[in-house]
């Protein structure tokens, strides 16, 4: 079968559920207030096959859209976004390392890099902020933006593990910019996965993992969708218009698309502000998952 | 009939070719170097009817790709356009305003702000340049990037207009990010216009014209396709295919890719990369039509 | 005399003072909460000569730090200057233009174009914000950040003398970064005048004034200090350190300061910082002065 | 004795051989073309006591100015430094990672971090590049910049150690914001040096050194001055013009220049456009030293 690509769990289970193809997966959902939250569990290995995805939990945040970031829909995708890495980093105390991957220099692949100057790193100050009233045992967070292969010459994977071994978080964010299907996601689907990341996947550039097979550590993984692949952006237009293309035309789409045989990525016009609302979601929300006491308005202040 | 969006009059051309009526425009085409040249001529209302663009003479440049900023290939599409121009400001002396078009802070949308940065401004100097040797005849150019209605409040066409009539240039110059209708394009074709600009009208935004009407002088176009709208891409991958999309499917098309009817505009992962260079050429073109007896070399170091 | 640079009446009041000179000038202080507000008066020709100053209102806001933007000392100089800015409004309605002076690209003179970021600019929606409920009777803004000679090849005050020919705004309120003679000042005075400005005055450039003279309505002008020049910082290091210098030291050290008969400036290492929280504290003052109904947390909402 | 302020090896023996103590210390002069190079070297213990720098050899190289990035004089201070670099690594075969220390987003701070974006990267690609013709023997080149402490939490030495113990480079060279005594030194003088770097020493922050005792490689510093200590400027520029300042004066106006304890430190207004020059003069010279074989024009169209 050719390969939509997508990074998303939620429409990797959508693809494999239209082909009737199931088992080893669950499923829910719910909604809350603006919010809806998916949670797809690939089980073993048959699951695995069936949706192209490791073993884990991946939970989808839909938000109707991230206009700005004061409003109340952003704060309570930054509540529910925070709750659910804190509830995948339960038992698990101790320094964390947020690594923001991607290419600080291109936009759409911004939202790593630029996440991590909206965390607040106290792994240097945490024995200070402790003793400070109303910040009681503060947890030690570290936070790098490692750059891509092009721009350090070593794997982003590489220096993280390097680091890991340095530093001993008990576990890694990683948080990446993703590959979606649909054009409708970019900027207002956030993935939360506890599988760590592949940088690059997504796009077809697959590169050193991010996880805990590669790292020593558990990775949890965060990602917004920030570009479509032209050809599945074509092919979905013409099926929301109601035609069919059969897999013969899918693929041969697909190869229109594919100049030279790099897959034609694209994303909306309006990038930048996509990718700077989500990256202060994305950090925000790492910040009540790992340092809940610390209240929102003085976050807010201290990364001003 | 159904409109493409295209701010190409190259494209707008080979639609109506297409079509089968081409009365009213000339187009002729050649080819040099890495540089192929085509230009089309709207004579009369039929043509402006058939290609739906004003009279005027629209010049295209495109170039194979613009990968660095100092190989043969950019040097050639800078003399190229850089002539091109020269050409049709030939008979007009006397100081020039280039503006830069269009919002800095979308990357898409930035080649016009970014151009102006590698403009030789000269206005205020003009005189002293003339005297040291080897600048006889410095041609004064002044510059501004008038920024977009909702940064000011004010349309650039206003802006440009107010200060045009204050500083009483022959011409104007105004640089502007375009939309295409083939993703191949963007970021490798130029057009330079004769007949002005009316700022986002190839994205759906109609606005105060650029033009010789609105401002009272000349006024040349240069624009550099950035996005293309969704639809679009969507039908011509189709047609590349082997499909036959007809005027009823492009339409249901068209509607499912302008959710709450705004069209859907997207642009290259490698938008940054697409801009930076672009800026690069349209500037440095610029001066080598304006003030031709600086050599190349000291061009550069002037800008660095 | 040998002249003390410096753009702040407060400081000219100051060494006016110490020489025994304020015959036209009236001067007085108030603290409430963290600021400290000075009024200097120069009511005539005397004035003028004693402190160098033209005739009009000098109110200088002093804070005692802006090292964040979220805190209570930063809402209450936001409000301060916003009293004061709409105090000298006061009988002025409708179109106000806000001018954000300076070179963007060049960090301690970048507070004026960063501020115009932070204005709301209502010109082209004020009608339809009116009709939104609570923001009755919305003021129309527009903003421009004209850039430098350098950058445009036309004065800031010819591009605003244009502006304001073509919009008809019923003041202008001009934004620039200041000199200061005192180290201690940068970045936590604010100055307020119904003078006008002079750009570049303070570093010994004297421009194209930017005052009712030159563009014909009342010109507010909102400055911070982001400089300070070397000789009088090391005078005043010497004097702080309880040494007296006089007149011919102070030129004989001036002169060392002035490497190719060019005063040379310095600013503070955090300067980026300063820049950052200073253009924010200005663009919200100015947004409270001209629209307060609009509430403040919508105001921030409505900038991110 | 007070300490003056300075991370230049060529300053602090200037000021040594003013107290007549230069025992354990070497030095030669020599200039060509624009160029003045200096070589101070620490032989023994009492060398490091009569200059205050560890054992080793110091290079600065101080050019006229740098008014542009294209000009003779650069091309001669990239080649100079260049040479310099390279003798140091001489019998040094194999990776070589560069750091670029200080903080990206403070601009005095940031030469390190831009300099890394004029560093050819080819540790990826070294194999293919020395296939290609022309570029045998291409030396694999990984670079980073590791951020600040309160950025990342972690101190850039560690982050270079952990990187240096997973690659194996040979050597590092290590590029930093320096602080210079004197205020005609800033962004044109060039420091570099065989033992490693203490980053933050300069301005009185004293870190986890970058060193060969630390990271267990050669560690080569390349340092450009961008701010001077606001109490030295001062007793300078007094000296300059003619007074003397004893030990208890000078001391006095430190103080005076020390609110709150914490050392004032000042940077000139151009300092953009000096750290613009700087990194790219630095990244350059790097280039040069590391893969002479690729040639000048060749590196220029790689960064572009």
């Amino acid at each position: 079968m050719t390969q939509v690509r997508t990074d998303l769990a939620v429409e990797a289970h959508e693809i494999a559920k239209s082909a009737g193809n199931l088992s080893g997966v669950e499923s829910t959902e719910e909604t809350t207030g603006h919010v809806k939250l998916t949670r797809v569990k690939v089980l073993d290995e048959r699951g695995e096959q069936a949706i192209g995805k490791p073993v884990g939990t991946y939970v989808t945040v839909e938000v109707p859209g991230l206009d700005d970031t004061e409003g109340e829909t952003f704060l309570e995708a930054v509540e529910t976004v925070g709750k659910e890495l804190a509830a995948m980093l339960q038992e698990m105390r101790g320094e964390v390392l947020v690594a923001g991957l991607g290419n600080a220099e291109m936009t759409p692949d911004a939202i790593g890099p630029r996440s991590v100057q909206n965390v607040l790193v106290t792994r240097h100050v945490a024995g200070e902020l402790s003793q400070i009233s109303g910040m009681e045992g503060t947890r030690g967070v570290a936070a790098i933006a490692p750059g891509v292969l092009g721009q350090t010459g070593v794997e982003a994977g590489e220096i993280l593990k390097a680091l890991v071994m340095k530093i001993r978080p008990v576990a890694v964010i990683a948080v990446d910019a993703l590959a979606s299907r649909r054009a409708a996601r970019l900027g207002n689907t956030i993935q939360i996965a506890d599988t760590g990341i592949i940088p690059g996947s997504g796009v077809g550039n697959a590169r050193f993992a991010v996880n805990k097979d590669s790292l020593g550590v558990p990775v949890i993984a965060l990602g917004i969708p920030t570009v479509v692949d032209a050809a599945t952006l074509a092919v979905d237009l013409i099926e929301d218009a109601g035609f069919h293309a059969d897999e013969g035309a899918r693929e041969k789409i697909r190869r229109s698309a594919c100049p030279n045989d790099t897959p034609m990525f694209v994303t909306p016009r309006f990038i930048d502000l996509i990718v700077e609302h989500a990256a202060r979601l994305t950090g925000f929300a790492i910040n009540r998952a790992l340092n809940p006491s610390i209240a929102y308005d003085d976050m807010v202040a201290m990364l001003a």
